[in-house]
C-alpha cells in the first residue's frame, strides 16, 4: 500500500510544491490531477513542459510543431502561438515519436488514445457545457449483442432529468454519432452531451429527449475482405476527371453494416429498454464529421424511421462539385422537394468558420445544393472555431434547440 | 473530412495489411481498434512492438523492464516473460521517458492515463466479468455539487437489471472505492463492475443492489496547507521505533474530507436521487487498496450508517506489527466483539496471493488481528493474482455474494 499512498500524497501536495513560484496562466482543465503544465495563458497561448533528459529533440504538436527548449535538468518547455478556443488533440514529439503528454487526460480520437487540451472561451460562454445548479439527467452505459455483427457493442444514452421519476412519460430520441477515429465515448467525454442537454432543458431551450451514442463502426461476420479503400480520386479529383457523385457508393458500402446495426439492432433495443416514443416523428439522427455523413445516408435512406437529420461539420455530400443530381441522389429522395419538406421535421447543418477549407467547401456546398433544390433546412455557422469539439458543442446546442418542437 | 475518412479506412483495413503473415498469439483485448501489437502468446508471454526510428533505446516496463531490439526500419520489439493473468498497467520507455503505448487503451491509474494490458485467464473464468446473454443493468454517470469541497464531483452508479421497470422496488447500496492513483472510473473500466454484477445477479449469487463509485479524493476549501505527508517511519519503521498504531491518525486526517463528502454529500444525494433502501442494514462500503483503508475507516467510525465493510487488497490496519489495541482503535469500536458481531452484517477481507509482501503482510496481519479479537469476518484469497484488477474482480465477486443476504 505504501506506493499507492505515497502517490496520493504526492498528488495531493502537488500544489504545495509550486507554492513559492508564481507560474504564468492557469493549468488547463484537461490536465490530470495536480499537474501544473500545460498552462493556458490569458491570451490563449499554451506553455507545455515535459521531462526527458535523454531526448535529442522535443516538440509539442498542436496544429503545428512547437520546438521545445531544454534546461540543464532535461526539462523541455515550449510556448505556442495563440490557440483558437476549443478542445484540441495534441501530441508530445520525443525524438520524432508522437506520444501522449503524461500531464494531460487522454481521449479516444485519431484512432487511439490522444492527449487533449481545452482552451477556454472568453466570457462565460462555456457555462452551457459545464455542470450548473439545474436538474440533472444522467449518461448510462449499455451493452448489447448485435445480431448484425455477432459481437457485443456498447452505447451510451443520455436520460433527461426526471426520467427516473415520471414513470409514464415517454421521450423522443436523438441518435448522435462521433467523428472518424473517435468512438461512442466522444460525445460524452469530449462533447459533454449531458451538461449541454441538462442546461438546454432547464432553460426551456430544448425538449427533454433521450440521446443515444453508439460507435460508428461495424462489420458483418466475414466482411473483412470487402475493399474498404475507395479510389484516391474520390477525395481529390484531378482536373478533367468526371464529376463525382455527391455521396459516392463507396461510402454507402462502407457504412452499410453500421446502418444495419442502427436499424436492426440498436433502435429495437433502445425502444425495448427505454421509454421512447417509438415513431419516426420522435426519432432523429445526427453526427459529427464522418458521423454527419452517416446520419444523412441513414436518415435519407430511411425517412420512414427518422424525421430529422443533423450534419455537424459533415453532411450528405460535398465530395463532387457541390451539386446534387436529385434523380441519382439516394433513390431520388430529394426529387420532390415539396413532399420531402412536408415529410421531414428538421434538416440541420452546422459548421465552424475556421474548419479546414475542404470541410468548409464540402458542407457549404451541400448547404447550397439543398437551397438550390428548395430543401428546407436550418444552417448554422459557429464563429471562429475549427473542426473540433467546441464547434460540435455549439452545433449540438443549436440542433437540440430545433429538435422535436 | 478526407483525413477522418482515410483514418477510418486505415483502421478498418488494418487486419488486411497483415493478412499474408501468420503472427504469433493474439492482439490483447486492451489494444485500440485494429492494433496488431501488443500480442499475448498462449503461454502468457507478451510481444510488444512500437516504431521509433530516432530512439536510442526502447524498453517495455511491465513489472520489470524488457529491452527491445530494433530492426532496420526503426521498429522495436520485445518479448516478455510469462505474465500473471490479470490487468496490468505498463509503460513504453523511449530514451528513458515512460510513455503510453499508442497501440493500447489507456486507463486512469498511477495518477495519470497509463497503458494497460489484459492477460486472459486460462479456461473460461473470465466469463463472469464479460457481457453475457443475461438481463443487463447499466452504469450511470452523475454530477453533484459537493457542499464539503465546494466543487462539482462525478460518480458512477450501477443500477441492476429491472431498475427502470420495477418502479416500487428499492435497493440496497454498496459504496465502492478505487485504489490510490486511480479515480471513479476505475471500477467501471478496469473493474467491469457492471458485467460482474449482471452475471452474479442473473445466477442468483448476488442480491440486486446499487453500486456507487465516487472518487476517493477531497479537500475542503483552503485545506491545501494541511500537511499531507506523514512521517517516513509510518510505512517503514526502523528497528527500535515504537510500534505503530494499526491505523495511524495521519491517515484519518488525510481521508477526513472524503469521509465528510461520503456522509454529508454523497449518501444524501444518492438516497434522494435513486430508489435506495435508506438505512444502515442496506448500506455497505468497500474499496480496493487505499479505498479499502477508507472503507474501514469510514465504516468503523460510522457503524450507524454502514452495516457492512469490505477491504479488497487493503483494509483497516496493518501498518504496525499487525496487532490492534482495541481500546485505541477507532474509539474502541472493536472492544466488545460480541456487540460488534451482532451489529455488523458483514466484514469482508480479500487478497491476491501474489501481491507484494508488504500488502500480503498488512492484510493478513489485519485478518489475524480480527481473529484474535474474535471479530467475525469473511476472508478470501485469490490464488496467484497480484495487486491489480483481476484480484479485485474476484474480490468483488466474492464480496457481492455475501452482501445484503
Amino acid at each position: 500500500m505504501k506506493q499507492c499512498l505515497l502517490l496520493v500524497l504526492l498528488l495531493a501536495s502537488a500544489t504545495i510544491v509550486h507554492a513559492g513560484h508564481v507560474l504564468p496562466g492557469k493549468p488547463a482543465s484537461t490536465n490530470v490531477r495536480g499537474a501544473e503544465y500545460p498552462r493556458v495563458l490569458s491570451d490563449g497561448r499554451v506553455v507545455f513542459r515535459t521531462k526527458a533528459p535523454e531526448a535529442k529533440s522535443v516538440k509539442f504538436r498542436i496544429g503545428k510543431d512547437y520546438v521545445a527548449s531544454r534546461d540543464s535538468e532535461g526539462m523541455w518547455t515550449a510556448t505556442t502561438d495563440r490557440q483558437v478556443p476549443g478542445f484540441h488533440y495534441y501530441w508530445l514529439m520525443i525524438d520524432e515519436v508522437a506520444i501522449n503528454d503524461p500531464a494531460s487526460e487522454t481521449f479516444f480520437g485519431t484512432g487511439k488514445q490522444t492527449s487533449g487540451i481545452e482552451i477556454p472561451e472568453s466570457g462565460n460562454e462555456g457555462d452551457y457545457y459545464t455542470p450548473q445548479v439545474v436538474p440533472h439527467g444522467d449518461v448510462r452505459e449499455r451493452w448489447y449483442l448485435s445480431q448484425v455483427t455477432g459481437v457485443w457493442r456498447r452505447f451510451f444514452i443520455y436520460a433527461p432529468p426526471g426520467y427516473d421519476h415520471h414513470h409514464d412519460k415517454r421521450y423522443p430520441v436523438l441518435y448522435l454519432q462521433h467523428g472518424g477515429g473517435e468512438d461512442e465515448r466522444a460525445w460524452v467525454i469530449q462533447g459533454r452531451v449531458n451538461h449541454i442537454m441538462d442546461n438546454l432543458i432547464a432553460s426551456g431551450k430544448a425538449t427533454p429527449m433521450l440521446v443515444v451514442m453508439d460507435q460508428g463502426y461495424a462489420r458483418r461476420p466475414g466482411e473483412q475482405e470487402v475493399p474498404l479503400s475507395p479510389p484516391r480520386g474520390l477525395f481529390n479529383p484531378k482536373p478533367g476527371d468526371p464529376p463525382l457523385p455527391a455521396f459516392p457508393p463507396e461510402f454507402i458500402r462502407m457504412f452499410s453494416a453500421f446502418e444495419a446495426v442502427v436499424l436492426q439492432d440498436l433502435i429495437p433495443y433502445v425502444d425495448a429498454t427505454y421509454r421512447t416514443i417509438s415513431n419516426r416523428d420522435n426519432r432523429a439522427i445526427a453526427g459529427y464529421s464522418m458521423g454527419g455523413m452517416q446520419a444523412f445516408m441513414i436518415g435519407l435512406r430511411h425517412t420512414d424511421t427518422f424525421s430529422a437529420i443533423g450534419g455537424l461539420s459533415g453532411a450528405g455530400g460535398g465530395f463532387g462539385d457541390g451539386s446534387i443530381d436529385p434523380k441519382e441522389y439516394f433513390d431520388g429522395v430529394l426529387e420532390d422537394a415539396e413532399a420531402f419538406n412536408a415529410k421531414m421535421r428538421l434538416i440541420f447543418i452546422g459548421l465552424g468558420t475556421a474548419e479546414p477549407e475542404r470541410i468548409l467547401n464540402g458542407v457549404r456546398g451541400y448547404h447550397r445544393a439543398l437551397k438550390e433544390l428548395d430543401i428546407k433546412h436550418v444552417y448554422y455557422e459557429s464563429s471562429g472555431t475549427k473542426h473540433e469539439w467546441l464547434t460540435e458543442r455549439r452545433n449540438l446546442r443549436e440542433l437540440a434547440s430545433y429538435l422535436f418542437r
